[in-house]
């Protein structure tokens, strides 16, 4: 989703894809294949590049350290990426920070598990620390014995499960010189750990709030030195708000500003890697609604597609070119509208039909 | 620039590029070099696509009619096409629709020539029919020798020197299947024969004139058969309107689309060449200026593209990718805003910038 705006930037991609038919390798002209956790095969490829930067938290340590030993130009930097990489990190950072988090502990042993839960109260939220994506690696548990397999392979963090209202997001960029942009706070609207639906703004969200929200996540991209695009997800409670996740990288909470936005984030996270200046966030319209399209069980989405695209004139589709299999996220569609209940129905109906959840 | 929105839309774009490093070879996957002018090579290339298109109207009519010889869809059509191709063949179509044109004649002696600058009055343009091109191939004269060589090689289009106001453009596009959409009609601001600036919508554009110039280009895309992206040229006069040049293809004049409008040109011109549904033509803001980026006398573009990306985060930045050449188009601006003045000004001070007319 970066080669469009690269393209009218002037930019030049390369991309180091898993295999040669990989979606982003569809769409730009150089495209290696190679394995992203070989040190040698990406340390070859960065060779010819000005900056680096990762479409996913999970390169390893070691290809990271390789690629800064050799005077590579990464974006995020290894010691940024660290703590959307290991979430325990992420959790003493923010709390050192003074930033709002719910409680949490780094469970080595069974008895850890116990008292906590104990001392939060049952159930408790338990994550792999690290290699999670889209609820993998997340468990609602009620006792130790639910995670002995996770704590026989290391420390697990445990989170108090926090009584949120809604979910929201906050999604910035910031550049290595330092000029930082955030674009208006969304709702991100989950169904089973998978986000569904973006609401850009938020609405009815309280302003104090959103600016206490927004000035977090600078701080939290100032502090930690993050470089390209800082997704800060966010519970909204009774009384304010507590951090759940950060992602560093375009994050599918800032879709919605392809379409919705003067600068969207794949444009806005080239411009903060290469040190560009940065583009404005604000929004076109009123409101923009993103709706997630999920892989059907049916394998062919052309039919679809044309039914959508004739539908509604004013929905934008984007497909990512992956085969279809049922619950992968294979596309978005973005509605910009005046009103939120239109650009909420719209995109709904436009991702379910293409998903194949609805037939008219 | 129809690789952004190829690449959003799942669809798969190939390009037959005059040289390894066109602009267009730059951004699109298979990008195989080959002359245009040349039969096979056309048809090699065509024998993989679903469906051709062109981003220029210069291409050989004996390559289009073996391309459409051997069953390949082409989008705009031969016949289509022709009326943009050669100038003449359009003035004698329109004419017999009863579309308003100036007066005319296909000049094929200096009598030609002097009888019809006796007719409507000195001076007249004169044009040659067929392969001119911002401005080439177009003469102001006030005699019959001054078109003495072009004479020579064969009939010159004659028009009278319209008294207009000023310029204007009907852009839209249609599907093989009959279905078009019109963006609003804009204002092209042209300088020396070369379009600097376009302003959409049109400033203060009477509604009647708007809503009968748009009919105007729907009739002509209609009765020409016309697919993908149609721009109408015309002079708005005292008492109407008259039509000045056709262009079959993305054109300068909707440029504005790519970041003021639900659909953008490029992405228009997929949907009607491939006959998908066509998208919403409606502007973002109250008002989008485009500037084009003439090419100045310096080589090296980065410094005062970084200037203007600071200057001005709501300036959205499109460089081609091409040498920069005096005089040539290396790429243009769009500002979307609510003031028309605010937008005129800040668009023109980038693209003069970004050219080297000013350097603050």
């Amino acid at each position: 989703m970066c080669a469009g705006p690269a393209a009218e930037l002037g930019i030049t991609l390369a991309v180091l894809a898993e295999a040669p038919d990989a979606a982003a390798a569809q769409v730009v002209r150089s495209a290696p294949v190679g394995d992203y956790t070989d040190v040698e095969t990406v340390l070859a490829f960065a060779r010819d590049c000005d900056v680096v930067t990762f479409d996913h938290e999970h390169v390893p340590g070691p290809v990271l350290t390789a690629l800064a030993d050799a005077g590579i130009a990464l974006h995020p930097s290894p010691a940024a990426l660290r703590f959307a990489q290991d979430k325990v990190a992420m959790r003493e950072r923010l709390t050192d920070l003074g930033l709002p988090c719910p409680r949490w502990r780094a469970a080595t042993s069974a008895e850890d598990v116990e008292s906590f839960g104990a001392e939060v109260g049952w159930p408790v939220i338990a994550k792999v620390p690290v290699g999670g994506y889209d609820g993998k690696g997340v468990s609602v548990i009620s006792g130790a014995a639910e995670v002995a397999d996770w704590l026989a392979r290391g420390p697990v963090l445990l989170e108090e499960k926090v009584a949120f209202t809604r979910e929201l997001a906050v999604l910035l960029a910031r550049s290595p010189s330092g000029q930082a942009a955030a674009w208006p706070v969304v709702e991100t609207v989950q169904q089973d750990g998978i986000c569904t639906e973006v609401i850009a703004p938020a609405p009815r969200l309280d302003p104090g709030l959103a600016a206490a929200a927004t000035a977090a996540g600078l701080r939290i991209a100032g502090e930690l030195g993050v470089t390209g695009v800082l997704a800060v997800e966010i519970f909204e409670t009774a009384d304010g708000f507590v951090i759940n996740e950060l992602a560093m990288r375009p994050h599918n909470s800032g879709h919605w500003s392809m379409d919705g936005a003067v600068t969207g984030q794949f444009e806005q996270h080239l411009r903060a890697v290469l040190d560009l200046p940065l583009g404005a966030p604000h929004p076109h319209g009123r409101v923009t609604v993103m709706a997630n399209v999920l892989g059907g069980d049916y394998p062919e989405l052309y039919p679809a597609y044309r039914h959508i695209l004739a539908r509604d004139p004013g929905v934008k589709v984007h497909l990512y070119g992956k085969d279809v299999r049922p619950g992968r996220k294979i596309g978005h569609v973005n509605v910009v509208a005046r009103d939120l209940a239109d650009a909420r129905a719209r995109a709904r109906h436009a991702a379910d039909y293409l998903a194949g959840v609805i037939t008219e």
